[in-house]
């Protein structure tokens, strides 16, 4: 099998299990049938193979496997995203103490992934800077009108902000329906930046499932958003591909994304089960066309563990032919006291997103004025 | 607040800290911001209430929050179904160890769901059975070609079989192209009624992402099939409702979906995390426009516990007004020797699904008929 899409698992159970459960998991995986009923050219094309099995810490083992590539292309020798994902953890996440970690595609598939459109230098080139970190904020809370959301978005413009986002909770609300925010927020924007001379880009959150969703992405491109942020964890990752791949309309080209991690704790929070969020946000999110990926900083309310920040940055920035790399947006209940930190781990190359604490310091503006002058700071190379 | 959206969590940990997590996940979802910082105004309309917080069992709390209604609307006053989902465990699924358990719509609002196009009654209909349970199977194994998948779907039809489904990971591989496979096996089931004088419905597996989901949809409605089979876990809710209001295309009506529970286990499994599989899988699926809805039985190789198989039942056969119930499909390594106690459980009114077993006890027509026969006589009324 030198043509196989690997995947890593961690098991976890007692070791004197885990040989069957290794098995048991690369037959529920492809053919899902007793092997031993199937032809030996059906095993052959599909049955997935254990390839390595050890230890990775007391009742941990990992478990790495191959899978035919031929299962997870479409008849014209494309991949089939979701089949992909079927295959990886599609009906083994019905059993407990089983944790994607990992996978490794054949390079020849690679074309198959749009991968981001921007990606991380693109965003940047976007924002107009060079060196990093980007600074953005969410224009919060919900229940504000148009006209107040708006009023704050020039303010952190005139304070130097890159990008600005809604808070992933508004939508198209009756308090604050979605063309009316987004064409005012854009033009408070265009106001700002004549005082500025610089630009802030602005990323409102078209979230939304059925037709709501193209509505929204329709009227964010004719209001003039530089962006979108898709909470991919509440829409499935058909929207995020979609979007991915969608082509010009009206004129108008494609927006790039800035995924959200809403929901996507169901997912990864547990560690002994689900999928890991660094291949999950990192690597899949990456791999469907993401731009960007807001996750919650190992510095802030949500405690993620240091190793999966650190496991999404490599995901999403490790070589992959043909696929840009994933901008980096650590979030979530970080402040600008922890900004040293916060820069000396996630490094220039990322945007970092301050929304509540920006709040708590007087005047906005000149409290994002500071953000952007203290993340920078830290972002320089010192001295020599 | 009268009008309020209710939803129900446990939340897993030492009582000490309940009632400041209990506040925290009210802000979360919703303000997600300093409430002292927001006007009045605004915490008075978005801000959640606990309205309820007890201990369950040591070390597990029930919390009951109400969400202001307004906050899930759209500027139309319909739902937001995303953000519906994001106010009930967007953010908070990124903290360990809580869990949604149910919620509650103000009845007014259910009308902005479609539910079930048939359900249980309109799917038992289709098949021209009174009286169930209904009995399915899935064309497998994956790698045969659609002459073997044909071939094989006539024997089963030929053995009284309801409802086919493909197995959820044969999709469109060169080893066995959509069209080509749906419209053999149409071709053998309609054969096989000219001699049975019954029909068999057929469900192909239409799961994929992007542009290729509306492609399988299409072909599998052009070549005859009675339903589709989308696994809504991969693809994620938008494409279930999407598919669930789509209108009739070249003058052929939308099919019945079944929904499949393929990576669906990595929010469920965990019980002290992510969504309780009763409201995500009964209950979500069913507002969200499955007709039924396929889960791991507790009786088979998964082991799910039989509480959750019962909430799946519950949830989706609840009383809400203008919506139908869901059809039941238990599956996941049942055997037909379970039969008496699997339709105990289930009662009449399921789809039971078994797919290996029935390629273990020599002539597949055969075995499907004796599957047939002992499950309508396990579900018949005991005579009196």
């Amino acid at each position: 099998m030198v043509d196989c899409l690997q995947a890593l698992y961690h098991l976890r159970g007692p070791p004197s299990e885990a040989t069957s459960r290794a098995q048991e998991l690369c037959v529920e995986q492809t053919l899902e049938y007793p092997p031993e009923l199937a032809s030996p050219h059906v095993r052959e094309r599909c049955l997935a193979r254990v390839l390595e099995l050890r230890e990775l810490e007391p009742d941990c083992q990992e478990l790495r496997v191959g899978f035919p590539v031929e299962i997870v292309l479409d008849r014209h020798g494309g991949v089939d995203h979701a089949q992909l994902l079927n295959v990886l953890f599609g009906n083994i996440s019905l059993k407990p103490g089983v944790r994607l970690v990992d996978f490794v595609l054949p390079p020849h598939i690679l074309g198959a992934f749009p991968g981001p459109r921007l990606g991380a230098n693109g965003l940047f080139e976007r924002a107009g800077i060079e060196r990093g970190p980007l600074v953005g904020t969410a224009l919060k809370p919900m229940g504000q009108s148009p006209r107040e959301l708006a009023s704050l978005a020039g303010e952190c413009a005139r304070g130097g902000i890159d990008l600005l986002k809604d808070d992933h909770g508004i939508c198209d609300q009756p308090f604050s329906p979605f063309l009316e925010r987004v064409t005012r927020v854009v033009e408070a924007l265009r106001e700002a930046s004549v005082h500025t001379g610089r630009r802030c880009l602005y990323f409102p959150n078209v979230t939304a499932m059925g037709s709501l969703l193209e509505e929204r992405v329709e009227q964010a491109a004719q209001a003039g958003a530089d962006g979108l942020v898709l909470s991919v964890g509440l829409t499935g990752l058909h929207a995020l591909l979609a979007l991915a791949c969608a082509g010009v309309v009206n004129s108008r080209p494609p927006l790039p994304i800035l995924a959200h991690p809403a929901l996507v704790g169901a997912f990864t929070v547990h560690p002994d089960h689900g999928v890991a969020p660094g291949l999950l946000l990192g690597g899949l999110y990456r791999l469907l066309g993401a731009d960007g990926v807001i996750f919650p900083s190992h510095i802030g309310r949500f405690g993620t563990p240091t190793a999966d920040c650190r496991d999404i940055m490599l995901q999403g920035s490790r070589a992959l032919p043909g696929i840009r790399t994933l901008l980096p947006v650590p979030a979530g209940g970080m402040r600008l006291q922890d900004l040293p930190e916060i820069v000396e781990f996630y490094g220039e190359r990322s945007l970092l997103l301050i929304g509540g604490d920006l709040h708590r310091h007087g005047d906005l503006r000149s409290t994002c004025a500071r953000f952007v002058e203290q993340a920078r700071r830290a972002g320089a190379p010192a001295e020599s």
